[in-house]
């Protein structure tokens, strides 16, 4: 099975916990968006339109795989999981593994909103008293709530992995948002870490497997920028 | 099989989308926090602070039904919705119907964002200007292509259910989204509703659902307040 993904192609985002899960499990895909020549978004924003389409997706990132289109990063996660080996095959080991995803969703939009609260059709610093209180908040209730909560789940299942006996998705994902918060709050993150242990070993873990380690170092893997879920303003990392 | 429906006890929200579904399909279920005497609310923070529970939530809304705890919104209905005959039984179906449920979260979280843009750690008075702005924005931006995805969607099912051929959970989610929108910004969503006329057919026959009708009318569902995703302040609905 060949899987297509589609998402915009200079940026890690929401695609990029699909595109840790197929590189992982060393799928057979092609980032569509990202493919040499300049035919890959409009393949993207055709399938968007959806006329063609019985389950027309409302945004990327999206996979398509035989006669399957299926969009919502967690719910691309829950069809991949068990194909790819990374998730649970009983009913409710794949509903918590899913669960667990669905919190890192909720996290990823709070994560976005510390620098656009207001609105995304203003910029940065046109929102720059609003992005300060908002991560504010975000680091005094919102981090340790979320961090502290993947923390104890990560703990009472033996520290090892978040779910199960063996990697899930899930874990790569939270590798990508310990990832992600070093890149956008390296201040913050570093003295928040103190407070999660198991979750900087579970990223550290996942950063020294071999296809991560090989896909991390590859042209594959987009740099972190300010364009994406994760944005370094140094203002707002005190 | 009772289930167990764990929610804050004075508001709709995130809760009333799993409520809409267990009354529709004339479930046996309790709504714990809501029985009679107050010890409902603190058997609920006792499941989420988790000490026993294999799978603990994050957040409400949360399921129990026999062994299994499920929590959040869509995931809930991913698990009730075969089982209460209020979603498609193939995969293809579940995973669409979920997409859909998924995309209505979303909209969820811009809605509340409407009157909570900069923190909930605020009073709405706090981020008037703020809240100006971005409701400015959802209702030029968001709303329009929103719902005018699920009414694309609706119509190219045949209009008269937004997933195969039956009533699924996610009709009546959309039955929810379009009575909030009301409650919360009459005069806006008056003028609105005359670009999503299937959408608003839909609300107007789950409305007329015998199961829904009655629930409507009961005690048992909360009215809309100022304390839930849905608020309505006149200076938001110019």
């Amino acid at each position: 099975m060949r899987y297509e993904l589609y998402y915009w192609p200079t940026i890690q985002g929401r695609g990029e916990f699909v595109r840790l899960a197929l590189e992982e499990a060393g799928a057979d895909y092609v980032d569509v968006a990202r493919r040499p020549g300049q035919r890959g978004v409009p393949a993207m924003t055709k399938l968007l339109a959806g006329k063609r389409v019985a389950h027309p997706p409302y945004a990327p990132p999206f996979l398509k795989a035989g006669k399957f289109v299926i969009a919502q990063t967690a719910n691309v996660l829950l069809f991949l999981g068990p194909r790819l080996k990374l998730a649970p095959r009983d009913e409710a080991g794949r509903l918590w593994a899913h669960q667990l995803q669905l919190t890192i969703s909720d996290l990823v939009v709070e994560i976005h909103d510390t620098h656009h609260p207001v609105s995304g059709w203003l910029y940065f610093e046109e929102q720059r008293p609003a992005a300060h209180r908002r991560t504010k908040d975000f680091w005094r209730y919102r981090v340790p709530k979320y961090l502290g909560y993947f923390e104890r789940v990560l703990k009472s299942n033996g520290g090892q992995y978040s779910v199960g006996r063996r990697l899930s998705y899930v874990d790569l994902s939270l590798f990508q948002i310990v990832e992600g918060l070093r890149y956008a709050f390296p201040k913050r993150m570093k003295r928040f870490e103190k407070k999660i242990p198991e979750l900087v070993a579970l990223h550290d873990r996942v950063a020294k497997r071999p296809r991560i380690k090989a896909y991390l170092a590859s042209e594959r893997r987009i740099a972190f920028s300010q364009w994406g879920i994760y944005r370094y303003f140094k203002e707002l990392d005190v």
